[in-house]
Parts: C-alpha cells; sequence; structure tokens
C-alpha cells in the first residue's frame, strides 16, 4: 500500500505541476490530491497488474488517472449543496480551504487531467488507451460514479432495503473500483475470463470497502476518521449498520471478504499475495 | 448552421436516452444539453470537416462530445458559487429548474460522457480518438477552458488590459473553439499547415465571438438575450466595450473578422464557403 501510495502521488505531483498557474486552480487541485488519502485504488491497480507478472510502471498512467477521478470527486461530495463536508482525511475540504467556486472548478480541471493523463500516456497503447478511456468514463459518468452519487443523494432520509443500498453502492464506488482491475487487465492483455472474475472480485472488495466504512463511521473517533465522527449516521443515510445493525454488517462484511477470496482463487492469477493481503486489508480494518 | 443544430441535437438525445434513468440526473443533462443553443461548434466542426472534403457523419461524434463539453461548462458556471445566472438561453438555469446538487452532477456527468462518446465512436481510427482526446482534455482542463473560467472569476473588480482580457477569453472560450477545428483536422488527416492554420483562425474566431458578445450583453434586451440585459457588465467585469468603449469594441470586432477571412484564404481549403458565411455570422450579428 505504501508503496503503491508513493509511486503514485509522485506521478500525480508531476501531473499537476506540468499544468500553468492559473489562478488558485493549480493550488487547489494539488492541496486536494496530495491530500494524504490511503491510495486504495492505485494499490489495487498495480497489485493487479503484479499478479498478472506486469511491471508496476505499466499502472502509473492509470492509477494517476483514477486518483484524479477519485479526488475530484470527493471535492464535489463535500460541497455545500452535497454532503456539505468541513473535513476531509483530518484537513478542512476543498471549499473551506479555498471557495467553492474554485472546488468546482479543481473538480472539473481533475476530471479532464484523468482523461489527459490516460491519452498522454506513453506506457499504452493507442488500443489499450481508448480500451481503457471507454472503462474509466463509463465507471465515472452517468451509468457509475456520478449516477450512483445522484441516486445516493436521492435516497437520503428514505428507507431502503439492502439491494436499493447495494445498487448505489455498486455504482457510487464499486463502479471506479471494479474499473482499477479492468484497465489493468486491459493494460496487461489479459484473457477475458480472468478480466471478469476479476472484476466480480473488486465489486466485491468494493462493497466490502463500503461496509467497513459504514461500521467505521460510527465506532471510530473524529481524530481517527479524519470528520466528523457519525456524520454519514446522522444526515439520515441509508447505511448498513442502520440496515443490518452493527452485528449485522460485520457478519456481512466477513462473508463479503470470503467471497472475493474465493474469486481471486478462481482467477488463477501468477501471483495473488498481494491481491489477499490488500483484501484482508479492507475487511480487517480497526473496527 | 440549422443542419448542423439538427444533426448535432439528433446524436446527442440519443447518447443521453442510452443512459440509466437515475434520480433527476438524465433529466437534468438533457434540459440542459437541448436547451436551445445555437450549436455554434458543432457548426464549426462540421463545416471544417466540409471545407477538407469529408463528409459530415465523420463530425458527429466530436459535435456531440464537444457540446457535452460545452453545456457542462454553461452548467457549472451558472452556479450560484459562479456567475450565479438564473437564465439561459430564455430557461431557468439547470440549478434553478433542478437543484445545485443536481446542476453538479449533471455537469460532472456530461463532461465524463463527451470523452465516453469519442472512446466509443465507430467514425474514428484509435489513433484519431487518441489525438481528439489529448486535443479535448486540455482544450477543457486546467490548461484551458476550467483554467480560463478560474482566471475570469479572479479578475472580477480588477483593472485588466486588452492582453490580460485576450488570456483569459482565449483559454476560457478560445481554446474549445479551436479545438473544433483542431479536431475536425485530426479527423481528416489534413496536414500540419492546415491544421495550425486553422487553429489561428478558429482562436480569432473565438475571440470575435466574445467581443460580440460582449457587444450584444449591452446592446440587447432581456427578451434577445435570454438572460438578464447587462448582467456581464454588471458584474463588474472587465468587457471589450468598458475597455475600449462601445464603438472601439465594434471596430475591434471587425479587425477581428478580416484576419479570421485573410487566415482561411491562406489555408487553401477546398471549399471555405461555409467558413466564410460563419465568420460574418458571428461578426455581424444584430449589435
Amino acid at each position: 500500500m505504501q508503496q503503491a501510495a508513493e509511486r503514485c502521488n509522485q506521478i500525480l505531483a508531476t501531473k499537476i505541476n506540468a499544468q500553468p498557474e492559473i489562478s488558485r486552480l493549480k493550488t487547489a487541485m494539488s492541496y486536494s490530491v496530495t491530500n494524504g488519502g490511503k491510495r486504495f485504488r492505485p494499490a489495487l491497480t498495480y497489485m493487479t497488474l503484479t499478479a498478472l507478472g506486469l511491471p508496476e510502471e505499466k499502472g502509473d498512467d492509470i492509477a494517476a488517472a483514477i486518483e484524479c477521478i477519485h479526488t475530484y470527486s470527493l471535492i464535489h461530495d463535500d460541497l455545500p449543496a452535497m454532503d456539505d463536508d468541513d473535513l476531509r482525511r483530518g484537513k478542512p475540504t476543498c471549499h473551506v480551504q479555498f471557495d467553492e467556486a474554485t472546488a468546482i472548478l479543481a473538480g472539473d480541471a481533475l476530471q479532464a487531467l484523468a482523461f489527459e493523463i490516460i491519452a498522454d500516456s506513453t506506457q499504452l497503447s493507442d488500443a489499450q488507451k481508448v480500451a481503457i478511456i471507454q472503462v474509466l468514463s463509463k465507471a465515472s459518468g452517468p451509468a457509475g460514479m456520478v449516477g450512483g452519487q445522484a441516486h445516493d443523494l436521492d435516497s437520503e432520509g428514505k428507507q431502503l432495503n439492502q439491494s436499493e443500498l447495494e445498487a448505489i453502492h455498486n455504482r457510487k464506488t464499486g463502479a471506479l473500483i471494479s474499473a482499477c482491475t479492468e484497465m489493468a487487465c486491459i493494460a496487461a492483455n489479459a484473457p477475458e475470463h480472468i478480466r471478469s472474475t476479476l472484476k466480480d472480485f473488486s465489486l466485491t472488495l468494493g462493497l466490502a470497502f463500503q461496509v467497513s466504512d459504514d461500521i467505521i463511521d460510527i465506532t471510530s473517533s473524529t481524530e481517527v476518521l479524519g470528520k466528523q465522527q457519525g456524520s454519514d449516521h446522522e444526515l439520515d443515510k441509508a447505511t448498513y449498520p442502520k440496515l443490518l445493525t452493527l452485528e449485522g454488517a460485520k457478519d456481512y462484511l466477513n462473508q463479503l471478504k470470503d467471497k472475493a477470496l474465493t474469486l481471486l482463487n478462481q482467477a488463477q492469477l501468477n501471483s495473488s499475495e498481494q491481491l489477499v493481503t490488500l483484501t484482508h486489508f479492507v475487511a480487517d480494518r480497526d473496527h
């Protein structure tokens, strides 16, 4: 994880430094992108490539692009008109640190930069770039992440059942997480059966990540969270502990972990040790 | 212009209809995209292709993608944290018609859709798609449109000279307009000297468009404008009439027209009649 984060941070710093200095835009982009995230998606990308027998360099541009998309979505989700969060990873959110207009534009700029990074890549063929942009645009667009966020906002205060909640999360966070393994498979020219098994794996892992986040949101302190403790719970949002009780959510998380590990086994990868460890990291975080 | 608009509207309707129905997101995307715009950028794209001897179909995906980017930028520019406009083309702006969160997400979704449309195109080769996405992402990103908007917001209330104002407009509107001829040249595999001459032409045309808009903003009624008359002028924004006087702005617009027509002549295209007419349309609008 640490190595993946350092790798990705370096690429991102280079890409953002290459942008012109305009108003506070670049500073805001840089502030949000370097805001100490775990770099879970880059780690998943690099580890998938390693599992497929490819060098990590092959994943640099994919990891940077997906982190640009992820960061832009956090900046926009934190806006007053959306989740209205003041803290993110223990630091003021982008619109608090700068202003709302700058935060909207920094998000917009990071989305464009994600596609620019893939198109400019020297690590990928044209065919791979096109396939990756197909995956990334769909995963982040109306059928994926943005659609999930719209659905999520719409469901505040509504009584959702588990399958409705799952449909939201599969779009809101799952689509981008499964895009990581999809794009790594494209970069590695992996056969279709591995790509589809790893897609199921990463969707399961993404769901586990969400269930785990929901649990942590109510069991950890504000200090550990880096945002207001219980903020999702209080916002009258549907969460797994609310739906299944805290114990039920923990049981479900364990089921998801087992499913993810079974899928990894089925994929018969060259070396799946890192992905196994990552799965445990997601499911066994300090609850 | 009318034909280009109809062509582009049809493609956009198809692309947006193909998206899943999520909350009010798709409705909001559709509302803003079909909000009666002139489709100036699609027209410029189609006309450039025609001038290069190619059929219009070749420009369908480029035109749709650029209009997605243009529409998303208008939705975000109209937000309360940005220009805070209630009317756009005579209808309520997206955040007024729906809500702020939906408007932010509809903009985000349209940006992703733009890149999806190019990547999914059946009209373009992989190499053309990659080159087009390079142009489109840079023209719309921090070095282009988004950077220009950040710079523009930052300059409100400041005294700008003409070259500073021009630098803002070249980014804010010029970059995307010149991307139209750039992308059409890529689709047509046009030689470099044509591509660069047409880039100069479209940057000049874009500037003329802006000067003309500034003039119209203070000489037309709210009814004709479809937004509050004099709204840019009153916002304490730098405009050409403010900088050069109204007569000076009209003179400058004529100089830009002459320069654009000269550049068109230099490009020695197969048939430049439509582009000549478009240039007159921009410069000779009802002032």
